[in-house]
This record gives C-alpha cells, sequence and structure tokens, in this order.
C-alpha cells in the first residue's frame, strides 16, 4: 500500500461487525493486499473459514474458543489463549508481511478481561507505519476509540431473535 | 436453507455496510449456499470482484455506474439502468437458485429516485420463502425497515476522511 495504514474499529450492539471486516479482507486480497484475520475469542467452525482459506492472501487463524458467555465463565485457559493471540498479532505486525491486519473481538476479549487496554494498545503501537489495522466487537473500549482514525458503531434497529430465531449456519455463522 | 429467509437491511452514514454484505456472502458460500450479489448504482472494479469471482456458488452483477452524485445527475440511462437491475433481481428470485440474494446499494438508488419504494417492495414480496434477502445503503425508506427482520445502522463516530485522504484501493474500494 502507498497509503499509510490507519486504525479502524466497528463496535456497536448491530449485526455486521465481523463480516465487516470479513468484506474488507476479500476487498484488500482482491486489490492484492496480504491479509491476516486474527480472531479472539472463536474456535469454531464458521462459514468463513472454508472461502478464506483458499485465497492465498488471507491468513484466518484462530485464538480461543465460544466457552465465554458471561464474565464469570473466564479462565486462566480463557487468558491465555488471548495472550497467545496478541503475542501472535505482535509478531504478525513486526514481520512486515501484511498489508491489513484484522483482530476480530477484540473489544470483547478487553470487556472479558482477557486482554487489558494497554498491552492492545501497546502491540498496536509498534505496527509498521503502512498496515492497517482493524478491531471488532461489542464494547470497544473508550481508549481504542480515541486512538481510532475510523470509527463505526453498528446500531441494532430490529432483530429477528426478539422472536426466537436461534441462530442459522450460512447467515449468522 | 431449512429455516426461512429473512429480510435484512444495512444503511446509516458510516462505513460496513457492503463489506458487511461481503462477509455474509463469503459466509453462505462457505456453507454451501448459493448467492447473487447485485450492486445498483456501481460499474467499476472493486477489490471484491476479483475474490468473488472465483467462487462458484457466488454471482456478482453491477447494475449501473457511479455517475450519480447528486441528485440533479440523474439521467434516463441511470433510471433504466436501476429498472433493467431490479427485473434481474425478479428473475433469479423466482428462478429459486439462490439462497441469499443482496440488492447492494438500493437504498440509495431509491433516494435518487431511481427506483421506488413500491416496486422495490413488490419485487421483495415475490421472493420465495426460503430466501434470505439483503438491502444495503444509506438512507434506507421507512417503509423498508418496516417490513425489514433485522436492521442495522452503522453509524460513523470518527471518519479520517474529514482529514483530507482520499479513498484508498483495496480498503475503501
Amino acid at each position: 500500500m502507498k497509503t499509510p495504514g490507519y486504525l479502524q474499529v466497528y463496535t456497536g450492539n448491530g449485526k455486521g461487525k465481523t463480516t465487516a471486516a470479513l468484506g474488507l479482507a476479500i476487498r484488500a486480497a482482491g486489490r492484492g493486499l496480504t491479509v491476516y484475520f486474527g480472531q479472539f475469542m472463536k474456535g469454531s467452525f464458521y462459514g468463513e473459514q472454508k472461502i478464506l482459506g483458499d485465497i492465498p492472501e488471507i491468513t484466518l487463524v484462530q485464538f480461543g474458543s465460544e466457552t465465554c458467555i458471561r464474565r464469570e465463565d473466564v479462565t486462566d485457559t480463557h487468558i491465555e489463549q488471548a495472550r497467545t493471540g496478541l503475542e501472535q498479532i505482535r509478531k504478525i505486525l513486526q514481520s512486515r508481511e501484511h498489508d491489513l491486519v484484522i483482530l476480530d473481538e477484540v473489544n470483547v476479549a478487553v470487556w472479558f478481561g482477557l486482554l487489558t487496554v494497554e498491552e492492545v494498545l501497546t502491540t498496536l503501537d509498534h505496527r509498521p507505519e503502512n498496515v492497517e489495522l482493524v478491531l471488532t466487537g461489542r464494547y470497544a473500549p473508550d481508549a481504542f476509540i480515541d486512538r481510532a482514525d475510523l470509527v463505526t458503531e453498528m446500531r441494532e434497529i430490529k432483530h429477528y431473535y426478539s422472536r426466537g430465531i436461534p441462530a442459522r449456519d450460512g447467515i449468522e455463522r
């Protein structure tokens, strides 16, 4: 990329945060940029993995599992997984091999106390200046929003979950 | 899909509407669902086209051009292109060959007067019941929001455009 990289944040309680990051990854890969897509707090199959796995410009890695539902669920294993993920992101940034680096659900990992705001910001501060960074997840800490160049809040206006329909393969996951 | 299809709307002035639809397309394709991605008011190369063109489950078609910037720019050609696009969507829905059908920027096409709310809703009303529909674009008309099962508003909280940085290949397009 010829332009400097920015820090983008996608947050809020509405749908579309991870899918927007997926779309960014596809768009960047289509221009020949390389993408590292790290997913915090995820460790199971989502429809996107099959497609992204076939795109040579994109590396998708999961750091964790879906077993943190409430803050009381947090175990040392969850913290260890998130820290290992952040350490991996640090190495990826230092390698300078990727133009776009996505930290999917990192906001939630901070909210759950798996990572601190400071350790995430310290990691991000060490990025090469032309790397575009994307942070997703509800509950983005104010410090991420202050630091970001672009922040979008996905606001839920209406949701069919309220009608009792469960998440569907291929649509929500 | 075994579950009924719903009508999703992504609107608002923030980033992430088209990219969220791209992510949905990727996720659905990864589950073996078939996707028709129709783009109103677009007629030039975006990074996503290269990748989506290689995915057999996804068909991406553009209906138009980027030459409508203000309402005064609208010509008969723009109207004709949008109507042809909507007619194509109608046929696609009737063919029952796609599980997910995306009308990218259709909200904006209505806002510019290229299509009426009524003709879009009539087209959508004829969909097979298991097709998931996604409408994107700023300025979603109230009638679309009323009809939708899920609505997300992408709100711009902060944007680097305000610092004078132009759209970048691979990130914004």
